[in-house]
Parts: structure tokens; C-alpha cells; sequence
């Protein structure tokens, strides 16, 4: 089975009830909280050998599973409030490989404003740090996959492809996301983890629309590969549509405040009229749901 | 760095803002919610080798990975609300095992009313599985580690020293946990993890108490071994204290109902006496925080 045909069947297996606003397939989950505010909920894993290499510093790798959970409140356009760590670590590095991971967690929390209020230590074969997360969002802010409409201008935030150089100490795009979802209608939002294609698909999917990306729009950081902006995986940046209308505003708002940094990439259009790439000289090609994936 | 000491030192270089009522350091943190109820907060992770083997059922780590969490919200007095999900799996396995896993967690889940909001997959050199839980309280339930006091009667529910052949299909002590905090004045409760001594010892160490536990009074399972009751981990029985008249009152409701399944195994007492295990022909020694530990 597929990773997304996978998620797919846990989506249709699972029924919620209406303490549940949003379950399994967006960034976090959206649970029932307050007058006004929604609590958020998301999990990321990091697995030694796929996410860090042996010889990541556990400093970084600290400061990583804190980014990536953070990163996943952003894309909702909340504001993260606590996490708890689980670690399963190799006997024979242990508690000292554990404290300096969690230098790098108390690091990413301090910069981020979020505390740390749990954990679970065990013993394992390979390093595994997951990570699970607690977020509040405003009613009014909360951003998910499924609200782009045909029409809407796609936005990404900063540069594309330098994932990889960049992943072990890469700034969640919080403040962004809150500038974002505060002064304009967001219709939906995604952070790119696992490559642009692969994640422009699963906003189209949710949302039940087409799209076009044009690659001469897309914003290529210094040296970085097209290849890798498109299925590379961890930027981490924010991908998001909203009505030509509120481009417009944010366009004007950028000009002004020089922030949030953002580029026009592209345009939803009918589901049925599929995903496509303008490439050079005007070549399309079909979007597939390439990017990183797990099985 | 030992766990015990590695807890410590965690709960003494974080520092929490008011809006955590109890961060890290019991079975689950507790966090400010709505008027009347706080929020809970916990996680724990299974790893293949320690907490089951390469024979387990895979619906069995699920099911399992779900009542340890829920087990953990019941030693907090509370109720299990949501939980997300993240596993790390060798690829020739993969998604087919991954459902199995899914399968149990989902039963457990139904079966305690949880809701299952959110899931990471990922790569792994050996099987992991980490489940985070959202849970709620109302304030007045609320029972931590630390309130045991001076003359409080010790009680656990049900039997130990089978955790061994239980730990795959247990049933966490939601229920029983629901009924103690909401009819009586529990002063300090935990789940038995890791054995009696060192959960007990924990209760302890987080009230500033000693304690005498009387051989002679546990409950142990039929044909289960001393030994596995006092430092074999994975009975998930719970083990709590309250005021000898609180204590007069349960053992009367115990008569009446047949229900909860508590025993009395010994008495809270002043720190300086310290924490003594009375065995056979009245032999006193001196209870150890030995237990099943990772590190």
C-alpha cells in the first residue's frame, strides 16, 4: 500500500465526532477548545538514517524535531504551546546523546515560545526522537488543506530547494504564517516537507481542485536545484492560495512592510483540469504526486 | 546519567509559565483548559526488543500502545480524549504491518472512547511505535504523585506480578480510576509501570514521604512471583493513597459494590523513616528504586 492511499483508507476508516473539527490528513488535527480558540495536535518522527545521518550533531537534531512540529502549528496558522518527547536511543550512547539532543529541543522551545512538559526515554536499536505537539489557533485564522478555490492565486514563502543544507537548523515559518492568517483570508495552507509537487498535490486533493505552477515563478534558492525545489523535500516553507482579491492585498502589504516574504507561483483552476507544470518555452507537463515519500 | 537523575535534572532546568500546572515529572502534564477542567498531556513510546518482541502480534503492539497512554491518563484521575499515532517501520514490512498495528490501536480505542486525530510513518531500522494523548480533568479529580501524605493508607487495584503475560492485551484501569477519584479524596496516585518498589518510590520521592509496604497484603496474581510484583513492570495496576478515613469510606463502598477490586498494602509515613518493605516473619529492609529502568 501506498503512504497516500494509506492515509486515504485511515481517513475513510475513522469516524469522528464533533468534538473533532479536522482529524488525520492535515497538518495537525483540529480539536474542540474554547469560545474562540481550537487546540491543535500533531506528531512528527525523526528516524536516524532518514531524517539525520549518524554523524548529525544531537544538538541539531534536537532543534530539528522541535522545528518540524512547529512548522506543522504554522501550517494550520496557529501558535505552538507545549510538547512532549519520546526518544528510543542505543544503550551505549544514551543519556549523554540524550541531553545534548535536548539542549538542542530547549533551544528551538526557548526561540519559539513553547514549553516542554513531557517525555519518554527508552532503550532502542537505532535514535528515533518523536515529537508530538499541542497548538492553539483563533477560529478565524485556522487555515487547512482543503479550503483553495478555483481562482485563487499559490503562494510559497522565501526559497525552494535548499532543503537539504538547510534542514537541521531551518526557522519554522511562524511569524510568517501569523502575519499571513491575521491580516489576510487564507483559503488554505500547507508547510512543504516532501517537495512542492508532492505537497501543491495534497492541497489540491483536499481541496478538490486543479492547478497550474509555473517553474519560471518558482523562487530557486543560491545554487539550489529545480529538481529539488520541486521533489526534494524540507523546506519547510509555507504554501498557501488565497482569492485574487486578497493576493492583491498582500502584494500591496509586502511593498509596504518589505514582509512577509513571499512569491506568486501559480493559480487553482478546475479539479478537472488537473495539475500542471508550465516548464521552458511554455512546455506543460502533468504535476505527479512525486516528492519525498516513505514507502 | 541514570533515569531517575536524568527526570530530575530535566525538571530542574525547565522552568514553566502558569498556564502548566504540572509539567514534566508525572504520568501525564497538566494543563490550563476551561473553568472547570484541565487539560492533560502525555506520551510513550514502544519499541520492538524491549517493550515486545519480533514475535508480538502486530494488533497486539497496537493495542497495546493505546492502554499504556490510556493507563497514564488514569493515574492522573482522568479521561482519554485523542491520540496521534507515529511509527517508524522496516520498509520490507512496512504498510501491511502497519495496519495490523492500526487495526488493534483502533480497537483499544473504541473500546476506551478515544479518537485517533492524526499519524506519522516513517522508515526505520526496527519497529517503533510512539502514541501522544490528549486527555481531560476536572480540577477537583485531578490526583498527582505528589500529594501522598503522612498517615495516608497505601492501596493498588487489582493483583500483581503477571504483567509479563498480560502486558499485550491489558485492560487500563480507566474505570476504576474514574470511580476512586470521583467518590473519594485520592491524595496521590501513579500507575505501576516499571514495579511496585519503584513506582512507589516515585510517589514518594514527589510527596517528601517514607512509607511501609507489607508483604504479607499484596495482592499477587495466581501463580505469579514476588519478585515480578515488586520490580517486574508492566502490571498497569494503579497505585494510590488517601486519609485513613477516606480509606474507612472506600473499603465500606468496596463491601457494598464489589467494586472497585483495591487493596490495602501499607501506610504513608514521615520522609526521615524512609521506605521499608516488611517481608517474611516481619524482617524489615530497606525498599530500593529498583525496577525496570532503560538506562
Amino acid at each position: 500500500m501506498h503512504e497516500l492511499n494509506f492515509i486515504n483508507y485511515l481517513k475513510k476508516t475513522i469516524k469522528y465526532k464533533t468534538d473533532v473539527i479536522c482529524g488525520i490528513g492535515d497538518d495537525a488535527a483540529v480539536l474542540k477548545h474554547t469560545k474562540n480558540k481550537h487546540l491543535l495536535f500533531a506528531s512528527d518522527m525523526l528516524v536516524e538514517g532518514v531524517h539525520f545521518s549518524r554523524n548529525t550533531k544531537p544538538i541539531d537534531i534536537g532543534w530539528k524535531a522541535i522545528a518540524v512540529n512547529a512548522s506543522d502549528i504554522a501550517a494550520m496558522g496557529g501558535v505552538p504551546k507545549y510538547v512532549v518527547i519520546s526518544a528510543g536511543l542505543p544503550e551505549r550512547r544514551a543519556l549523554k546523546v540524550l541531553k545534548r539532543i535536548l539542549e538542542g529541543a530547549k533551544k528551538a522551545c526557548k526561540k519559539f515560545n513553547i514549553q516542554i512538559v513531557g517525555g519518554d526515554t527508552n532503550k532502542g536499536k537505532n535514535l528515533v526522537i518523536d515529537v508530538s505537539i499541542i497548538g492553539e489557533v483563533e477560529k478565524k485564522c485556522l487555515t487547512l488543506r482543503s479550503g483553495a478555490k478555483q481562482g485563487d492565486f499559490i503562494f510559497v514563502t522565501g526559497e525552494l530547494g535548499k532543503g537539504k543544507e538547510k534542514h537541521l537548523n531551518f526557522i519554522p515559518r511562524l511569524k510568517e504564517a501569523r502575519t499571513l492568517v491575521r491580516n489576510f483570508k487564507i483559503n488554505s495552507m500547507i508547510d512543504i516537507s516532501d517537495g512542492l509537487f508532492l505537497d501543491f498535490y495534497r492541497i489540491a486533493e483536499a481541496s478538490r481542485v486543479g492547478g497550474v505552477i509555473y517553474k519560471s515563478l518558482i523562487p530557486l534558492g543560491e545554487g539550489a536545484k529545480m529538481k529539488n525545489a520541486l521533489s526534494g523535500g524540507e523546506d519547510f516553507e509555507l504554501l498557501f492560495t488565497l482569492s485574487i482579491k486578497e493576493a492583491k492585498r498582500l502584494i500591496l502589504y509586502m511593498a509596504r512592510h518589505k514582509y512577509p516574504p513571499v512569491t506568486l507561483i501559480g493559480e487553482v483552476v478546475l479539479k478537472s483540469r488537473g495539475l500542471n507544470f508550465v516548464g521552458d518555452e511554455g512546455r506543460v507537463s502533468k504535476i505527479r504526486p512525486k516528492g519525498y515519500m516513505h514507502f
